[in-house]
């Protein structure tokens, strides 16, 4: 039988119109700036930077962020951080608890090449891994996470962090780095006074533990945590030591929606480029990217520039267009969308298209894709 | 440096407890129940059935289908159906509509190896068709599609049919072979009733334009359509010749919550396993498996079996789980969960951990994941 072959998404040299869709696609120009931006901020701070791999999970991403100064990168699961450690980065953090024996055993494998810590919230995550790390013999960081209003993962105050503490203390292997104390929600909420204030009570939160851990004589070291929705406040909040942001680099239409001020404001660049692909119904278009392309956790996309054309609906393989302004697209035609949650949309694509003022660049393979053991 | 290699998800002869998590799990027993299922009903019927790849994107699968009596499958996009071909699926359809010359260049190639077709509700699509086929040197199968009510793609009665065949007929390499008539949002409706007597509207508007097409002498072959939610009604309807059933495989979240009498019942054969990593909030627990392994656009996940939790919010790599009626999951244990919709869900994952009576028996590759093209 002949052998078919699927050809390249796009190759370097070629304009944006030719890229096979759907593809995601980034705006070097502005992705850069973005990084730049936050981390200039983090410098003028003192803080350090040590962006979200599961918000790109593509390694090429990371080391364009460490050469900026950050200091490494977080990973939400073990499997995730492999192929960045494959890359190059050494010093990775897993920002979340794990508690199966095989995770903890490859997290103590991961601790033999990269300088590697977690988080944990109940002893029984800290006895497993001092297991692991005995086994492999290596050293593991642990981070203690903290719940600061979030209410997801992490233990309630100084009375829930001793006794994890003392734990971690009869493991040779287990070296207590700091808190976590990450508050999901708040990166969300529009206003922005809004999200000022509810960001300074979760700072408070974390730093009531880490006085009361001081005044046993106990120093944190690290306090990580934040996103890019309350990194302006976390920097100046005298609390966290190191910001965990991801979206920042790309601006998806939800992180968009936010209010901002000109203090930290990000660029989108990061696109879903789409094809018109039916046009036989009145009054809408059909585009070739719905479910298997982009995800609706947090809204539609939005399609860019704005304010002519609206993302109506998705389905498994097609995005129905509604015209706001102006004509409907013609069939063919290609379209950019902004996705509407970054994080999971990145997680359907093995590659990001990159562009340079409208002609690609280079293909970036999103190495970590679906890696979430 | 030593390189890290991620251990495989499962092996062979390995009890369900034993597979590293989030891992798609399949019930083969369940699984091949409902494929006999819904094969003996098509076979009672004398209608065809083409189940939808785009469900499943596993070549296993496809074949599985088809040594039961499925006479090919659907695919949703050109990229998707290549390696279904490429295991030895001779005869596929491309439900959908392409509006671009490499994918139809591409679709054209692929008819040089197997029986392939596509759809078109625009003289533009037709002519690309024609094109690609001609510099292939192959024949395509295409399909008319019409709108029965859905509302998304396709001409509208008679009229819109006419000049799409007149074209089809200047292209000496392309093929009339019939009608597609799907109804994507009636295979939804819970009541069974309203999806019967829906159903029947949707079949009899595509039965007036087959009788239309009859009497101006064209004879339409196939009338291609129908989903898992209406494939009862669409075999009794004597307007489908074919039916392109996909989620009646795996049963999801979703489609278990239409009601259904006992002439089609299929059971719920494809769940995601995952691992309860924090327990430390009062009131819910935390499981490893979010919308990186599980999408939400049909609502949120079920957990198996019903009755005493309940998957409440799901973020990245987290999902927080509430008790309904006793205690909550302890730390470490494997819960295993119903994905709302099946064929985004199963998108994400690189594998199937196929199980028969609780024990692994195969890995099946999910080959066409990420191929929207």
């Amino acid at each position: 039988m002949k052998h078919l072959t699927l050809p390249p998404i796009a190759s370097a040299g070629q304009p944006l119109a030719a890229i096979d869709t759907p593809a995601l696609v980034l705006d070097l120009d502005a992705f850069e700036r973005n990084l730049d931006r936050l981390q200039a901020a983090a410098d003028a701070a003192g803080v350090k930077l040590r962006p979200h791999g599961k918000a790109h999970k593509t390694p090429a991403v990371a080391l364009a962020q460490i050469a900026r100064g950050a200091v490494g990168i977080c990973c939400q699961k073990v499997s995730e951080a492999l192929p960045f450690i494959e890359a190059g980065v050494a010093d990775i953090h897993i920002s979340n608890e794990i508690a199966s024996l095989p995770k903890a055993a490859l997290l103590a494998q991961a601790a033999l090449v990269a300088r590697m810590s977690v988080c944990v919230d109940d002893i029984v995550q800290v006895d497993m891994l001092g297991q692991a790390a005995a086994q492999a013999g290596s050293r593991l960081g642990v981070f203690v996470e903290i719940d600061i209003g979030h209410g997801r993962c992490g233990v309630t105050g100084i009375e829930g962090v001793l006794p994890l503490l003392d734990r971690i203390a009869r493991h040779p292997q287990l070296e207590f780095r700091g808190l976590q104390a990450y508050h999901g929600t708040l990166q969300h909420l529009r206003s922005h006074a809004e999200r000022r204030e509810r960001s300074a009570r979760a700072a408070a939160r974390a730093g009531e533990v880490v006085l009361a851990l001081e005044a046993r004589g106990v120093r944190c070291g690290t306090v990580t945590g934040g996103g890019s929705g309350s990194a302006e406040f976390d920097f100046a909040s005298g609390v966290f030591t190191e910001i965990q942001a991801g979206s920042y680099a790309f601006m998806d239409r939800d992180y968009g929606d936010n209010e901002y001020t000109d203090t930290l404001r990000f660029e989108h660049a990061m696109f879903l480029a789409c094809t018109v692909m039916s046009t036989a119904a009145k009054g809408h278009a059909v585009v070739d990217a719905g479910l298997k392309s982009l995800t609706t956790d947090s809204g539609l996309p939005g399609i860019w520039p704005p304010g002519r054309l609206r993302y109506h609906q998705a389905s498994d393989e097609h995005g129905v267009v509604h015209a706001i302004d102006g004509p409907l697209p013609a069939l063919g035609q290609q379209l950019l969308l902004v996705p509407g949650h970054c994080d999971p949309t990145i997680n359907l694509h093995d590659q990001i298209v990159c562009l340079r003022a409208g002609v690609v660049e280079a293909l970036w393979p999103v190495s970590s894709r679906g890696l979430s053991r």
